[in-house]
């Protein structure tokens, strides 16, 4: 007993998705059956449409409907301010606090030993072409694993050639969370980032 | 800051399926966005052919690439016996157990109070058809849930007027598990259901 062919290819494409595995992909086809076969046209029809008509900004490099997006377009905002992230959903996590009133620079991953990807992979081009009128501020903003600490540290050697001040996300307990429960190298970090309080 | 409109759509397409959530139908797409635009368009299109190119066995109801699936063409097994199930995944998690040797019939659904559906709406009339021909055996392996004890009833009763044996799969303690641990409807039908061991 085999499930039809194209049941199984669903299947398998379901599987290269983060989080789905070979039951999780059935349980989601058994789904996409009973949906009407409308559903399932826009569906299919969105994701062939989906890279073609996903534009990156121009400038920053973040996910985008227009050529350059709404962030770089808007005087409103300081653009004298970059914070550099790894992708696309940094931004939506940073715009998520409400109080960044800079833009932001979208790197496309991180340098990484393992997967052999070097500075010259990320979207760095770009980056130095900003970096041609005046800047205030590089804020740093890759994420505190090892690839992101890696990263940092090679913008921050490349960016030391111009004439601008760099700075790094702090690191240290999140808020609501408690101390014994928090791991080493996090409180070693929040015990270094401590800040006078008088 | 929105996702561009593809992006969105393609989000609210995969928050259709069970246990994707908003957070997860984006990791989905950021995903998506990494794989080649062939794989996408592969994928997109198995979606939208999914459902002309499943077709169900005339017979029993079960999902096959054929008019009749190949457990009711086989004569190496017993086509007169007949175990009725809820829905497709059902039959392959019976046929796991690679000992049952008789023929299926799957409903498609269960009869259900909360939702109005009863006996017509489920895959009766080829199930009676069948019957025109001589079986030995009707099991009946609807799930042991509410939706699928009542819907064994209702096949029991609608079964009584066709002189054939039926039977129901029997409940109780599943292997491995711990008396402890178990529910007291689960214990209960575990001791109505003991066997005499000498």
């Amino acid at each position: 007993m085999e499930y039809p062919k194209v049941f199984k290819e669903v299947i398998n494409h379901f599987t290269l998705l983060p989080g789905i595995g070979n039951k999780g992909a059935e349980r989601m086809v058994y789904k996409l059956l009973e949906l009407d076969q409308e559903s399932l046209v826009a569906f299919g029809k969105a994701l062939i449409d989906l890279k073609d008509s996903i534009k990156y900004c121009q400038v920053c490099g973040q996910l985008s409907d227009q050529d350059i997006c709404p962030i770089c377009q808007d005087n409103d905002r300081d653009q004298k301010t970059i914070c550099i992230v790894e992708s696309p959903k940094d931004v939506f996590a940073m715009e998520k606090i409400k109080e960044y009133k800079g833009t932001y620079h979208v790197l496309h991953g991180t340098i990484s030993m393992m997967d052999g990807k070097t500075i010259d992979d990320l979207n760095i081009a770009s980056l130095m072409k900003r970096l041609n009128d005046p800047v205030d501020e590089i804020i740093i903003a890759t994420n505190p694993t090892r690839e992101g600490e890696t990263t940092a540290l090679f913008l921050a050697k490349f960016l030391s050639k111009y004439n601008v001040k760099v700075s790094r996300i702090a690191n240290g307990l999140p808020i609501g969370s408690q101390l014994d429960y928090a791991d080493e190298m996090t409180i070693l970090k929040s015990l270094e980032g401590r800040k006078d309080m008088y």
